[in-house]
């Protein structure tokens, strides 16, 4: 089975919306007028964004639902993406799980896959999304503004958690693993929570590398502060009860700088917390309010009395983690 | 250096089209009226795709001209692209090198580098280019016709000469080393070519796995065959002096399937030439006609008495390749 035999075989169908996908040394897009094209591209290396034991069905869901959480935060509707994978060697049945994870994945999203490459070499899948918004109603990191409410959609820190698991630093019962293992190994990009935003939140980010990191992206971006609370890191729906079982020292660690989250991490005006709330309802994800945007730059976090922790997070970057 | 710090530094620039290029978690392109896009990703991986001998900034040149090369063939302006890019370490001064190679190819197409990602691994790059032509007159594999004049731009197999230098398998004059390494190292996308050939040409692709294979596609794609000559391979404008200067058998090799040539193959009408002609002439790309589509599946190559000659010319599989 040569190069074209795989793409053919395990990354070919008919397109739904694309023009044209695979085949031909383009793809071709016909984009809907008034709309701003959203595109971002994620690479995924073996042993660093995911583990070699890693089932191949899951890698296929979470390498495409990484770079849909992208879409996610920016308020897009996906309609394609395009996959550039480097294999060892061709294994079918690897192909096959990895395919279908990738596959169902795409049409939970009615999108296509349009193209791509397929090569030897070590393990990696480079995936570039696309998905749109109407123009001016797209989500940015910069629009953060003074007295926003800062949001966290669904749970945090479950993905690190499992990953400790898999580390040997933690142990969990059967049941629990499993449900955090499938929150690290296949993600829900919060594509619906962000469609539901547009025109409502100010700033939007998706958090990979950590809640105070991917934060401080949107402090930065938008030049103004914030002041978290923690009381919800102790009891909210942000937190699962395998995370309410940790000391408290590390369960504020993974829920703060854990990363792996693919949550939505957004702010909004004070005035428009019923439509946060509506939105929250219409796609069917919770969203906990942790915070407010402050003139002073930097982030505060005030423990349980109110006053400001000295504890760091930090959050995760390629070139420095082990 | 974090990987922020290498985005920032080597990877960002004020973009001149798109409406958003890096710095948040989507790119945002505003596709033009009445435009169809086209996009292309390749995967380039060390020892693979390139020597780990390249200089840099060869290496970041080709990186993109590839992508570049299947924008040509579909007949499109190019408007941006996206970078993925794993990186064994952070080394300054291959960053600084090789973002100058892509830089400076970026300029002249005056595109954007609209986003991206950046991670530790075995060096691979990712790239995802874009393109857009006016709908209905994209070039594709699958339009040639029965009649049609064959054609390839510029040179062939000087790429594949160069390689086999630096496997050892032949050599050369400083001289002519350094002319071949170019064409290996620095192909030259046929961008202009390409958009002058909208509403001439049938059918075009470019060659990167060698004319005969890339040639197949075109004829499976459209389901014809093609009779080729063999006689330009020993004299005409699609033969460097250096190519020539070689023994028939590998001469006939390095062209039919050399591939590395990041030229266009296309066909077009017969009643076309003067406008392919003038194509080649606006657009400064020496075109060569080399035979003629027919309605017999397969291809004939024909030697220089006219008769089909036997001898295989296979293309390039990057599972199956040595």
């Amino acid at each position: 089975m040569g190069e074209f035999d795989v793409i053919a075989q395990y990354f070919t169908r008919p397109p739904k919306r694309a023009l044209l996908a695979g085949g031909d040394d383009c793809a071709l897009l016909q984009p809907n007028q008034g709309m701003v094209q959203c595109i971002s591209s994620d690479m995924l290396i073996e042993g660093r964004h995911f583990l070699s034991t890693v089932s191949p069905y899951r890698l296929g869901v979470k390498a495409l639902a990484v770079n849909l959480s992208d879409l996610a935060a920016c308020g897009a509707t996906p309609t394609a993406f395009t996959l550039a994978i480097s294999l060892p060697e061709i294994n079918i049945s690897w192909l096959e799980s990895f395919s279908n994870g990738l596959w169902d994945t795409a049409d939970e999203y009615s999108i296509d896959l349009i193209g791509g490459d397929t090569t030897k070499g070590p393990l990696s899948i480079c995936i570039t999304v696309f998905g749109e918004t109407p123009a001016n109603e797209v989500l940015l990191r910069s629009g953060a503004k003074l007295g926003d409410d800062i949001y966290v959609s669904g749970t945090l820190g479950d993905a690190r958690l499992a990953l400790e698991v898999f580390r040997g630093s933690q142990s969990l019962d059967r049941e629990s693993f499993e449900r955090v293992r499938m929150r690290l190994e296949q993600p829900t990009p919060r594509i619906n929570l962000g469609v539901a935003l547009r025109r409502i939140a100010n700033s939007c980010i998706d958090i990979s590398d950590g809640l105070v990191g991917d934060l401080g992206h949107i402090l930065k971006r938008s030049n103004v502060g914030a002041t978290l609370s923690t009381d919800w890191i102790h009891e909210s729906a942000a937190i699962t009860q395998d995370l309410q079982r940790l000391e408290v020292h590390k369960r504020l660690d993974y829920v703060l700088s854990g990363g792996d989250d693919y949550e939505l991490l957004f702010t909004a005006s004070p005035h428009l917390r019923e439509q946060v709330a509506i939105a929250s309802h219409k796609s069917l994800t919770p969203v906990t309010r942790i915070g407010l945007v402050s003139a002073e730059l930097g982030l505060k976090l005030l423990d349980l009395k109110g006053e400001i922790m000295s504890q760091q997070f930090s959050s995760f970057d390629h070139f420095h983690a082990a």
